[in-house]
Formats: structure tokens, C-alpha cells, sequence
């Protein structure tokens, strides 16, 4: 077989591979940083890059999407390029995106009950008459310094070191335990050494804390991109990447597991600690990403009926998953709930102690599946509202995710203000800046109740015809401009188009349904709700009132909203620190009752009455 | 570096070796059969082989232990060899000494209870408005069919295998647990296969029983040479090759692994059965044995104060010591008492019953170690007694092991009549025909009370005296002529000299002097004895009356002898079939006294006094 050359540009990366292979594999395999958001389906269109030699004529897919300029130029998809002879790619580069992860959250009081021990013992040396095992002394000595074990059990990995370390360390040691488990031998007292570390992993952001055991104390954060998005930028695209490659699901597992060991590093590092002091290591984490962390496979839970491996805490050894942290260590995976209410969500509402509430709250986590739950300690239900991914920026026409030269917020005062991230001329709109606008546009009345784009000569509100000359066509659609050719980075326009609006309405009419379905089983009224607890990155960054005017959240509720940042966090903080907590998100995700909306009668028309708007005159 | 080819005929081997490679290490490297019986250390002079190219200068241990006729003939020890040209080796070939291996044992009622269950279930199918998890709904099932288990546990490995299975089973599976651990789900109902093995790993000898774990019946047996024996013959050696080479514990880990995995294949082969459907398999070793392989150092038992790493049973996953059966499958290792009391006298005491036996009973198993205990339902003691390898034909001028060709057993009529094994002309005399020769010139007033050779005119003995021609000189000492040169297999004289009735007396020394000391520890006479139970290869080939008139067993117990054959391999049987037989060697370790003779008082006159014999006019 013939094989070509590959090289990319700006780091002038070559590679050689055989002829025909797909770039994106190229590019995955090379190690060169790209976003597939759509996992390379040739959907999205936005994994874009310029050919600069050994360019292929454009596929018909890339003549839709590309405009002419693009396609003379040498852009092209690069899910859609076959290496067909010898080529030179320029990409963005390695610099990554700058992405806005979100770190901070609020806390809540809770008592450190450590999932392992350390106890330091100084055990009796044998002799010609005491010839006793190694082990028998070492359990001996812990019977006399009081610690009372049943069937204290020890691995054959540890009862190898076990010769060696007394002898080394003059009989002085320190005993790892979990219970009646013996999970390492140290030499000399190293009780004051346990670190851990939580992570939150996201289906597009991954992030550490790194933490001291005993005192809880956050000593570092670490976080990156889920590197995952290569293979796909949501959750079914990594599902199907799972589901039709031989070796898909091993290579999402290796992947994460390779960021989780990458952030471990990172912040171990930063900290000026070691790793192999990090004797813990909890993770909470959405049901497809539970799955791909543990390696189990996730196709049935992304096909109805939507049913995950497991919905119960799942306990390893840190070698059992090559997590490179003290081979003692032990990885504490917080449980699911449901195949669309992941261990992120039982996170969440274990940092919010929804269980133990004498007051009904709703707590919302925005999302391409945005989760949601609503209770007390008298109950807790919940179900997963599949928004899609306008939220996230995807399929949006001007859409990217919240990273720098991101527009996050638009304001419709006299004139149209916008906030962009990392400052500069913009690049696009993320989801909270695309709820901002369709929210102006309705309290505008530049759209009608049923998401139509009016023509300028039919406006009626006063601020609204402001905005006239921003109704353009644009792609053969009506859309409304945010900001002219002229000032993007990149000299494309950025609007909101027809289509967007339609995405959106689906997005927020899903969410808004659940909500409806929950309130609705539980038997309550919307009023009787005390609280709403916005988590999650979305969450916290979107404007409260364009939700509300969007009918995202119901808008009596507007008073009531309190963003409480990454709980899903929190509670995976939680749940490494204390063992009790561990317990409860266990004793969580098995009491909370899952709703599946796609079979809760009526869901149909009230998800038909939730994409509409409900106009109220700003003025 | 140079490199050096070496030819090993009569297979025709070919290997390239750098030069000043030891001759030892390329045999073991590349898999050619042959003995070090001391490990290497130029002591026991039994490597030798032929080099008919190549020829290096004799050393100066060679010329001490190698005739000039045989340096002449290009006679060499493998051991003392050092590769410093092309070479062409001359071994005795691939066919491996045909070794008596001591298959049969007593067998005693006890009730069969697997460690292992398998459980056969049709789990409910998912459906739309039923999402319970895969794992949920496997446990709910056990539930609804009575099985009540409190914190039912999977790990990650079965995990991963159930959305596959069950799916492609249509939801009919069996689960493989141990407790309250699901080790493993197979598609159908497989609960009718349960096969298991049980070994006996001895220093010289591995057997291994295939059984199936339902009904107990043994479906095959099948042995090997333990090929540790290219790393020594004995433990020592095996300790010293392990503590000097770096990676010395490794390779006779490895080695006893493969050896292991090779007897699985071979019974499960022979049987007809496959090995993934074994579940279990149990382990009865001396305590370094046992510890190399679980791959612990044995080191600090071979010095003193002997300590091994542990005394306790040990149970580890098949894949942990990737030992090739069912992956659910588990290791059950039987425990040691003590450094030189393993864990196959463990399994000897179980097989015996000696904790449940009104009668005080001797239990013998005599080799390079002799495992002695003495005791009842009282409670039982234990020494070891270090006889060296006199028992085993090691370090005996014209020693071997009970293999074919070895003189068997001697019995002293008109004339001197012997079995050999195998028949044909005999090579050599194993550690049973050495017994029965001594005793015999005992019996013959031959040797004195002291052990030496008399003088051929000193006999007085009538039956003694006809075979004074007998008495000669060999290699600078006196001897007894066995078999003339021209009537062995290879054209040696086999004598019994005056330093191989020394090593003996040393070896049956050591025996009687265990035995001693245990009666006094006990505080009972020698009449008390109610039983003495000979286990173990050598105890069963000996004649009884000459290990009696040798001293070895005490005189008047001689009436009460009983063989119980390979009781180890019983042990390890019962420990496999029965989760209570396998909980009660691990009381037996922890019950039976330990008797550490070094350090006994007075050890020192009474093993003096035992090496002397008793003379008792046969006449």
C-alpha cells in the first residue's frame, strides 16, 4: 500500500501514513489538537482548517457548508479528508483554547471521615524463639496497640513488600487499611501524608481538586479540555465512535484515564507534593462518562431503554483502572442514577443535601442532557431533559463554546452590548449569549410567540424597531445580526438565525417540559417551590432573567434562583473526604426516582406548549 | 562483546551466547533439561556433561571431582563452564528422567462445600418505563428467587462483561460468586461445571489433581519434576539463587507459574474438560515453595530466626497470579506453621485429622527437611528437622533420585538382592536403598555403633562375614560394594562409602532427635504413641524395619506404622472441595506449637546421641 506524508503546520509535525486514511484519525492519532465537535459525522462543520498543499476538490457536503471563498482558499472539513497524496495542514495550532472551566462552588459543613487509614506501628522484631510470620507480628502488634481486627485480609501485592519494608524500615511501618483491608506497607510513620484528589469529568470539561485528606483543605485545581472531544464533542457522538470501532471503547477509556493521570500530575506538581501521596481519587461524572472512566460500555445506555451498567457506588483499586497514584489508593466512582442522570447529578444533590430539606427546591444542570430534580426530604424526583446541544453552542450557526472571543452576553439597551471572553473582537456566540439574545428578541418582540423572526415593517414594540435594520437574511434565512463582518476576528458575521431560534426553542422547551412533568408528579404547584439551584458551568454563567423570560425556569420562580457553581464538584469532594458522604450518595442515587419523560403521558403536547415563548411587553 | 554459538546435542539445539556466559544459565535460558542439584554452586559434582567441541581447561574443582579418564573424554560439570568459544554440548537429551511421583493417599470422609457457588438466573428484561440498571436488576432478580445477599459486590472486570452477556444470553446467565462477591456471569445455564485442582508442590515434584468441585471425583492427575530444580535442587539453593540474582525470585516465581499452568493443561487435556471451566485451585507447599510461588521472598526463611512473610491462608484471584483458568476462578493456598513446617504439613495434618483424634499419634514426612509432629485433639506440636539430602540421594557418593535406574530398595539374603527402578542395569541408589544398605550393615555387624566401616577381618558376625568381600577402598575411604562396575549402566562402581554413612547418620540424626524432643516437650513417653503415620514420597517407599533399625522411628513404635502416602496431596484435595476443610488448615496453622529444635535445651547432646545406631545382633 502506498503511503503519504502529512505535515502540519504551525509545528511543522510530520507524519506518514497510508493512503486513504481518514485526516481526523491522522490528526487523533498524531496527537494534533483539533475539535470534532460533532465527532467527525461531517454535521457541525467547525472542525475547519486551511490545506495549504495537496489539497482534494471539495465533497458536495463541504460545498454546502464552505462558502466559495473558503473552498478557493484551501479550507476544507477535516472529517471529510481522505489523505490522498502527500499534504500540508495548518491548524490552529497546539495553543489550546482558553476555555472557561468552571472551578468555584459553594461549600456546605460536613465531618472528614477519612475511606482509609494509616496507622503507624513499631512491631516486635522476631527471634530464634519468636519465630512468628511477619504478618502474625504485624497483626499482633496492632491487637496490642488496642486496634481490634476481624480477619484483617492482605493482598499478595502488599504481602511481597511486607519482608522487605520491616526489614528496611527497622520495623517501624505504617499500615494502609480500608476497614479489615490491608492496602499498603510503608516504611517509617507516614500517617500524616493521605491526599486525594476529586474530579468532576464532563463530557467537555474535566477538573481536579486536589485535596489534604485529613483537613479537607484544597491544595490545587487542575483542569483541561476532556480530551475526548476528538472522538466526539457530545455524548452519543462518543457513543457511536464506542459502538462502530473495534477498539473505540478502549481508546475513549485510555484517553480519559490518560487526563486523569495528566491532572493528577499537573496538580501534584503545582502543589509541590507527590503523587504517590494521593491515596484517593473520587469521580463524578455524567453516565456515558461513568461508563468510558470504568471501560464499560455505554451503547445501551444512549439506546432506549437507556439502561447504564450499574447505579451503584463502584469501589476500585487505583491499578485496577492505571491510575497512577499510590498503588494502595483506591477510586471511589459516586453512583448514576439513571442513563441520563449520571453520578454528576447524585454529586449535585448530595453537596445540596436535597434529601434532607424541609423545603421543595428545584435544581437544574443546563446541558446538552440537561438533568433535573425536584424534592425534599419527603422525596426526590428527577429525570433528563435532552436539550441538545444549542446550550453548549453546537449546531448554532455562530456557535462556539464559552472560550475566549466568545460573545457570553448580550444586552439590548439603546444600542446592542455584548460581553466577549478574553476580550478582542469576537469569534462567536456561546449558549448563555444566545439565550440573552433570543430573550431580547422576544421581549423585543422582534420574534412571536412561536419563535418567528418578524419582518421589520411588522414591528411594534417601540425598542424593538431600534433593532429593525438588524433583521437580515442570512444563508437564505431570516436572522438577526449581532455583529457585522467588519468586527469578528474572523470577518464572518455573527447572528442568530432562524434556524438558531428553532434550536433553541427545542432546548429550552425540553428543559421547561421536565420541569412541568416533575412539578406534575410530584403533585405540587410551581409556587410551592422555595428554591432554584442553578449548577454546573452553564448554569452559572447564564443571565437568570433571560431563563426566565425564556421560559426556561418558570418565571415566577425569577426571585427564587440561586447558582450554587460546580456542586457536581462539590459533591465529589464530599464524597472523597467522608466516608458517610460516599455512603449517601449511594443511599441518593437509589431513593431518587427517575421520570422518563419520553414515556410520561401527555409529554408530547406539553413539550409542544414548552417551545413557545410567552411575550410580555418590556416596556 | 563477542558472541559464541553453542550446539546442544544430541537435540541439536542452536544458541548464540555472549562470551563468558555461564554454560548453566544459556542450559536454563534456553530450555534445556538438565540437573543442577545444588543449584550451580560447583558442590555436588552431578551436572556433569560431555563438551566433544570446544573444550575448556579443567578447573581445579573439576579435577577433584572428575576422574582423568572422564576430563580426558571431554567430561565436564555444566555449573563450572563458562562459554569462551563455539561449543557443542553433549546433555543425556530432552527425555527427562522417568521420576517416581507419588500419586495415591488414604482418603477420609468429609463433607463437600464449594467455595465457589454458581447461581442460574432469568434476569427481567429492560423496558422503556423499567431502566433499572443491568446490575440493579441482576441483584433484584436473586432477590425475588430467594437469595438474600447484604452488599452483594462486583468488580470492575465482571462489570464490564455485563451489558455484553446478559444481552447475548437473552438475560439467562449464571453468576460464579464466593460470598457475597459475583466473581463472574457466563451466558446459560453453566451451574453443572465446576472443576477445580488441587496441588502439591514439592521441591522436587509438583502433582496436581483435577476434581470436580461437585461431586469430589478426582477426573484426572497429572505431574511433573518441579523445574525449579534447574535453579538447585533444594531449597537452599533456590534462596540463594533467589537473594543473588536480580531477578532470581522472578524467574522461580515464573517458572512454578508455567509449571502450574502446564498441569492444568494436561489434566484438563487428558480429561477431556475444558480449563475455563476450573474455578478453584488449592496449593499444599513447603513454606518456600509456598512463597516463591506467590512470588515472596523466601530469604528470611532460610536464615535464621526463619521467619516466613505469613502463616495464614491466602486467597488470591486466578489472575493475580495469572494462573490460566476460568477468570472468576480462585486460588485457595493452604498456610505454613513455620519456616521449615509448611504449608503442605498443614495440609498432612488435615488429611490426618490429627486435632481430632483421641489417640496421640507421630506423624512423619521425611525428606531434605523432615516435618515431624506429634499430638491429638490435646493439641499437637511440630518441629523440622534439617536432614539434609542424604534421604533424597543427594550429596551420597553414588546417590540419585527414585528415578529410573535407581537402585530402590536393598535386602541382604545369601547373597545381595535389589530392585531397580525401572528394572535393567541400575545407575545409581536412592535415599530408601541407602536406608535399607546402612540398616543392613547394622543388622550385619558391619558398621559399629558409631557408623564406621570395620575392617573385613574384624567381622564377627557369621551372616556379616559373608560379605566381607563387600568391604573395599573407593576414592581414599572405606566402602561398601553395592554393584561392580561392570554390572551398572554406566561403568561405575555403586558403594556406599564411609562419608555417605556419615551424611546418613547426620540425616536419621536429625530425624530421631526431632521425634525426641517433641515426646519431651509433650511430656509423654515413647509408648504413648499410639500411630505413626508415614506421609510423603520417601515415607512411603522406605521398609519401615530398616528406618526402625536405623533409629529414625523409634524402635518400638515399629508395629504401629502406618503409610498414609501423599497425605499433602489429600490435604490440599479437602482444603479445594470444602470451604470448611480449607478454614480448619487455617486453625491447624494457627493451633500447632512450633518447636524450634535449635534453640531447644540440650538439642545438641540428644541429636549427638541419636546419630550413633543401635546394634542388635540379628542372629
Amino acid at each position: 500500500m502506498e503511503h503519504y506524508k502529512v505535515i502540519f503546520q504551525p509545528e511543522t509535525r510530520e507524519v506518514e501514513v497510508l493512503a486513504g486514511t481518514d485526516l481526523m484519525e491522522v490528526m487523533n492519532d498524531a496527537g494534533v489538537e483539533h475539535d470534532f465537535p460533532c465527532g467527525g459525522m461531517g454535521r457541525c462543520g467547525k472542525c475547519r482548517l486551511k490545506i495549504s498543499h495537496g489539497l482534494n476538490p471539495p465533497t458536495a457536503r463541504e460545498k454546502e457548508i464552505l462558502n466559495a471563498g473558503e473552498i478557493e482558499d484551501g479550507v476544507r472539513l477535516a472529517c471529510l479528508t481522505k489523505v490522498q497524496n502527500d499534504m500540508v495542514v495548518v491548524t490552529e495550532g497546539d495553543k489550546k483554547l482558553q476555555h472557561n472551566i468552571l472551578l468555584a462552588s459553594e461549600e456546605r459543613p460536613f465531618n472528614i471521615k477519612p475511606h482509609l487509614n494509616k496507622i503507624f506501628i513499631n512491631i516486635e522484631k522476631p527471634a530464634i524463639h519468636d519465630q512468628r510470620s511477619d504478618w502474625r507480628r504485624i497483626k499482633d502488634t496492632l491487637r496490642k496497640n488496642g486496634c481490634e481486627y476481624n480477619d484483617l485480609t492482605v493482598p499478595i501485592r502488599v504481602l511481597r513488600q511486607i519482608p522487605a519494608v520491616i526489614r528496611e524500615a527497622g520495623h517501624r511501618i505504617t499500615l494502609v487499611t480500608d476497614g479489615n483491608e490491608v492496602l499498603g506497607i510503608e516504611a517509617q510513620d507516614t500517617s500524616e501524608k493521605m491526599l486525594g484528589m476529586a474530579f468532576d469529568i464532563g463530557t467537555t470539561t474535566i477538573v481536579g481538586y486536589l485535596l489534604n485528606l485529613c483537613s479537607g483543605e484544597i491544595l490545587g485545581v487542575a483542569s483541561t479540555l476532556n480530551p475526548q472531544t476528538r472522538f466526539g464533542a457530545d455524548v452519543i457522538s462518543r457513543v457511536n465512535f464506542a459502538a462502530q470501532n473495534e477498539d473505540g471503547l478502549d481508546k475513549l477509556h485510555k484517553t480519559v484515564i490518560d487526563a486523569i493521570n495528566m491532572l493528577i500530575g499537573k496538580a501534584s506538581g503545582e502543589a509541590g507534593v507527590s503523587r504517590s501521596n494521593i491515596y484517593g481519587v473520587s469521580i463524578a461524572a455524567n453516565t456515558c462518562m461513568h461508563h468510558l472512566f470504568l471501560g464499560i460500555t455505554p451503547e445501551n445506555i444512549a439506546a432506549a431503554p437507556y439502561v447504564p451498567a450499574t447505579g451503584e457506588p463502584v469501589v476500585a483499586a487505583a491499578e485496577e483502572l492505571c491510575i497512577e497514584i499510590n498503588p494502595a489508593g483506591r477510586i471511589f466512582v459516586l453512583p448514576n442514577i439513571a442513563g441520563f442522570v449520571g453520578a454528576d447529578t447524585t454529586a449535585v444533590l448530595l453537596a445540596a443535601e436535597l434529601e434532607q430539606s424541609e423545603d421543595i427546591k428545584l435544581i437544574i444542570d443546563i446541558g446538552t442532557n440537561g438533568e433535573i430534580a425536584i424534592g425534599s426530604k419527603a422525596g426526590i424526583v428527577a429525570c433528563s431533559a435532552a436539550a441538545g446541544p444549542a446550550f453548549e453552542g453546537a449546531q448554532i450557526s455562530s456557535g462556539m463554546r464559552g472560550a475566549d472571543g466568545a460573545i457570553d452576553h448580550v444586552h439590548f439597551a439603546r444600542q446592542l452590548e455584548y460581553s466577549v471572553i478574553g476580550g478582542g473582537a469576537p469569534l462567536g456566540i456561546c449558549g448563555s449569549a444566545l439565550l440573552d439574545t433570543v430573550a431580547g428578541l422576544v421581549e423585543l418582540g422582534i420574534i412571536d410567540k412561536r419563535g418567528r423572526i418578524l419582518n421589520p415593517d411588522k414591528l411594534t414594540n417601540p425598542a424593538g424597531k431600534r433593532f429593525a435594520n438588524h433583521i437580515i437574511e442570512h444563508g437564505g434565512q431570516p436572522a438577526f445580526l449581532l455583529v457585522p463582518a467588519g468586527k469578528t476576528g474572523h470577518g464572518r458575521p455573527i447572528t442568530c438565525t432562524q434556524s438558531d431560534i428553532r434550536e433553541l426553542q427545542l432546548a429550552k422547551g425540553a428543559m421547561a417540559a421536565g420541569v412541568k412533568v416533575l412539578i406534575d408528579k410530584l403533585g405540587i404547584g410551581t409556587g410551592d417551590i422555595k428554591e432554584v439551584l442553578l449548577a454546573g458551568a452553564f448554569g452559572n454563567y447564564l443571565n437568570p432573567h433571560s431563563a426566565c423570560v425564556l421560559g426556561l425556569i418558570p418565571m415566577e420562580l425569577e426571585g427564587k434562583i440561586r447558582m450554587i457553581g460546580n456542586a457536581a464538584g462539590t459533591g465529589a469532594r464530599l464524597a472523597l473526604l467522608s466516608s458517610d458522604e460516599y455512603r449517601k450518595a449511594g443511599d441518593i442515587a437509589g431513593d431518587v426516582e427517575f421520570v422518563e419523560l419520553g414515556s410520561y403521558p401527555k409529554f408530547n403536547s406539553i413539550f409542544g406548549e414548552c417551545t413557545y415563548f410567552t411575550i410580555q411587553d418590556k416596556n
